[in-house]
């Protein structure tokens, strides 16, 4: 008799998209000449950079010759890319990661749903309020919680609420925990941590034996220089700490795929006797063994990414993600709103005025303004009374948007 | 304290192709002057077809331009292409196989690897031996076995023998599984199923509750018009059957990454209580929290083999390999050797001649005629006895492979 895996009936089905989509459809029902500006996506809009183009047609052309013909890749990516990860995004900043301490892979996504699968069933995990769901929901599936209870809290996880006070930064946990999934630039609060927040958090695991899994997908979007673009930036960092970055949102590759995963030789974990536990061959064997690579041509594109040009395109482009914050920041302030973030990262985090529940504020900005955004509550209990807007739109569309909430949204 | 998932130091370590490098660099170093000859790979050697190296171009267009640019893509892959793989790999055949019942991903190595997650962690699962490794590793590794024995078998899974009496074909299990994976045309013995064998097996599974991961990555190499090319051509398997399809080997995708999973709506599992659960909602599940599609362009390439040319150029493409496949038994059974598959496969399984070890045969093969395949111990103690020859490499390579074989082996 094939029973199935028990933990998935825990999952709190995700009702936040259809949500959405139900309320803009009655909503368009009912008003069909309004024309709806859609800021709350969290994806990319623009195309991919030139020197991103060219050089997926080159590899395409590889592709096609006998000679030049690529099947199965290395297990953890090409050195052409590896190298230039290792030298652009770690050796530059002054921080030492080796090509062969990066594991190429499809998505950020993926990373940080599987990397808990090297971990043992019984870690006590912590995440922040409000959180990506992706670390939630896949270790809730790998059976570390217990039920979700009525405001969506599964039992046995450590929720470290994310306040305004502190600037969306957590303090340290009050017990004892294992893996702590950390995101910053944060999704959705925009928050960044600075040096000393980070540094506090690397001392704390390093004393408790935990260990960080620091998403870092946003990093590009970060602009004051004090602020840590690699967890790996703070002494001891290499021995506590797993850093995911993807190119999804650097270099709108969100339809293209393409991420890697830092586990530095010196981050251990523990066997059940105490003894250590390389975290780097665990994950590479994780790896090897379920995972086959990211395709040569999309290898290509992303090696394209570290010539001067790619460099160059890849800052455009965020630049252009980032004047679109500023605008919202900038409008949303004018309409005599509370706002946070947009200025280390792509997301606008604003407290809904008037003690308007987040689902209430998503109605109010639709019937007013037709824009549409995301309640923070569908990030967590600690996203209420709070709304995500996003920079990914296009100008025109966005300062339309910050328009209509000016003249037209009753605060 | 952060511990480590206990279950992957159970893992034997693969020193199969490390073994194979070791042996062949000690050779080359002692005759270096010797040509060697790789007849044990598992990878595809010739071009992307013409109409798939037509589609990625215009697909990379697609991105360059904001109109026609993708970001993120539906879940379970574009309409474009589950539309055509429904109408192609199961409705041309007679064979009721929805759109919707179609999960896309990057790999048949990801999707047999994560499948096992949706099913219960003490769920006893069955696998063929020899075997793929990647079903029993990825079982290992979520904790469903105990230790290996000396004969690398893991306590608590249950072994199913596949022998040249039986054609390759295992015997129903003697005790009773939950989970059973096969594989057919299969790796590596190159053995196929009659549509009575496969009907046995999914009997099988409906009188005992079970379900059958059915990997059907070879099934383009299937020549015999009696032998079914998907299980679903069998009576009630969409109740119990879930089947695994990959364009590594039919379309040469092993560096570009394209495959497919179905799980049909009437699959079920069953919940601790016994009630029914939907497998295909489980799969959605897991691929919607720890998955984003494959890349856009990909998928653009995996619907240009539904064309006209595609197809007939993918057709060309397997008839060469088949080709090398009639080749390699052909020569090889002149040569006084017995030999197995390479018929409806592209694997040539043949019986080490006078009671060699098959790494012992591995080394003769080296030494005499300078050719590489692979042992088949490494694909379990079954394979012990036995050697995998390969069609994918080039025809002349081939043909000398075998003119080698034939002229200096001693058999």
């Amino acid at each position: 008799m094939a029973r199935v895996n028990e933990h998935y009936a825990k999952l709190k089905a995700s009702y936040l998209f259809s949500d959405i989509a139900k309320r803009l459809k009655a909503f368009t029902e009912a008003n069909p000449s309004a024309t709806i500006i859609r800021m709350g996506i969290g994806d990319v809009t623009r195309p991919l950079a030139p020197a991103v183009v060219s050089a997926l047609h080159a590899a395409v052309d590889d592709m096609s010759k006998t000679e030049t013909f690529k099947g199965y890749g290395p297990d953890y990516g090409y050195d052409f890319l590896l190298e230039k990860i290792a030298e652009h995004d770690y050796g530059a900043r002054g921080v030492k990661v080796a090509p062969d301490e990066i594991v190429v892979s499809d998505g950020g996504k993926q990373d940080s749903g599987n990397i808990q699968e090297i971990f043992a069933a019984d870690s006590v995990v912590a995440v922040t309020d409000p959180v990506y769901p992706v670390y939630v929901d896949s270790n809730v599936m790998a059976g570390r919680t217990g039920p979700a209870d009525a405001t969506g809290k599964y039992a046995g996880l450590v929720y470290l609420a994310c306040t305004a006070e502190r600037g969306f930064v957590p303090e340290l946990p009050s017990r004892p925990v294992d893996l702590i999934y950390l995101c910053y630039p944060n999704n959705p609060t925009g928050a960044v941590m600075t040096r000393d927040q980070l540094t506090t958090w690397v001392d704390h695991a390093r004393s408790a034996g935990a260990v960080i899994v620091f998403d870092a997908a946003y990093e590009s979007y970060v602009r004051d220089p004090e602020i840590p673009r690699t967890i790996y930036e703070v002494p001891g960092a290499r021995e506590v700490a797993i850093e995911i970055r993807s190119f999804s949102k650097t270099a709108g590759f969100t339809g293209t795929r393409l991420a890697y995963t830092v586990v530095p030789k010196e981050c251990m974990g523990r066997a059940a006797d105490g003894s250590p536990v390389s975290l780097h061959a665990l994950w590479c064997r994780r790896q090897s063994t379920k995972y086959n690579a990211a395709p040569y041509i999309i290898q290509k594109a992303g090696a394209a990414l570290y010539t001067p040009e790619g460099q160059k395109q890849v800052r455009e482009a965020v630049d252009f993600y980032m004047e679109n914050a500023r605008i919202i920041v900038d409008g949303l302030r004018a309409a005599g709103l509370t706002v946070y973030g947009g200025r280390n990262a792509p997301y606008i985090w604003l407290k809904t005025p008037g003690g308007l529940s987040s689902w209430e504020f998503f109605d109010k900005l639709l019937n007013e303004a037709h824009v549409v955004g995301t309640p923070g509550a569908g990030f967590g209990s600690c996203g209420e009374g709070y709304f995500r807007l996003t920079g990914f739109n296009s100008r025109s569309a966005t300062q339309e948007a910050v328009e209509r909430i000016k003249s037209r949204l009753k605060v």
